[in-house]
């Protein structure tokens, strides 16, 4: 089980900062969408280059031009690739085929997917690293990622799982026994005064 | 009827140079995904600084977090964001009411929106400003937005209706009667070897 450590709404000098100080602790960075959209692939190169033993995930949420734009992350040193669950199957391909060329990674990110089994199985077929069940920060006041988890995890075969959405401690203890591959955490670690101990606190309940 | 032009897989020293040239033939620059994926929203901010006269739309495809992805494109100078048809209710209404806290505007992609008629008319109901019919980049070899067009243009009352999706000088002559508001080219005009003499092509056409 692989820790993600999501830097969303962080400048990129402070992103440096807090991975800097939590190397150790996680597995895969991810420059999150709209650090993505503030900085561009810049974000994933500085971040790569500064910790080239880290994973690092970019963000894009690929809608389009699944070819084009995942090729842009792994030129600036991506490890993984984000592309949506609602993008037609042919983005889903061509990322896959830019990510088996680069000999890259791709993780579709399940957020807003209606009938969310019945296209988890179907994307499953698709060669892809990883199926992310993924609920909104939009809608997270009102739902956890934990009821999709429980639907998905037994029906996804081929890919590795991961969760994310509003992921803490708490969350936390109720997801392990689910057995993802990937958890994400993001504010639960970021916005808190005492990141280390926090990303400390989530490391201990993970096994 | 507006003209757009779509910069997507050109440079940002290329996108000066062609809305420096073309400027006095297209009424909104989009800063497209794949330019905001390599230069983040620095390239809305450069380009509006340039011409502070024409629109500038930085086409986010906004997905999720829709307040603070939003506020980040208006920030930079952006007068028009794009959010996904196919994000929850929740993120479009937030896009909207920064939108409508900035005083800009708001368009939403109805890309790989699965019944999309019932879905623009919804979508219709929320304050947005454009509902755009858009052939996704990967499915343009088999189709085009026309169809969609026809079926949207009559349903869609408040909002206004913009086009995209590999629109050249012949598929437009098709278009023009159904009157949308904004037309989105892209390829059509910045991959030729003479890009004045075809924006003048697809402006004579339009109304």
């Amino acid at each position: 089980m692989k820790l993600q450590l999501a830097l969303d709404t962080v400048s990129l000098t402070e992103a440096r900062r807090i991975v800097d100080e939590l190397q150790d602790l996680i597995d895969i960075v991810e420059i999150g969408t709209p650090c993505i959209f503030r900085e561009g692939v810049n974000a994933v190169r500085e971040i790569k280059k500064a910790h080239p033993g880290l994973e690092v995930l970019a963000d894009l949420k690929i809608m389009d031009a699944g070819d084009y734009e995942a090729r842009l992350a792994y030129d600036a040193g991506a490890d993984i690739v984000t592309v949506l669950g609602v993008a037609t199957d042919v983005t889903i391909r061509r990322v896959v085929q830019a990510a088996q060329d680069c000999r890259k990674q791709v993780l579709v990110d399940m957020i807003a997917v209606k009938h969310i089994e019945e296209r988890a199985v179907h994307i499953d077929t698709m060669g892809v690293d990883y199926i992310c069940v993924h609920t909104a920060f939009d809608l997270q006041e009102h739902k956890n990622p934990l009821d999709d988890l429980k639907r998905l995890s037994s029906l996804v075969q081929q890919a590795k799982v991961a969760v994310a959405g509003g992921i803490d401690a708490q969350m936390l203890k109720n997801i392990v026994p689910y057995a993802p591959d990937i958890i994400i955490v993001g504010g639960a670690i970021t916005k808190q005064s005492e990141q280390r101990n926090a990303a400390l606190e989530i490391r201990e309940i993970m096994p």
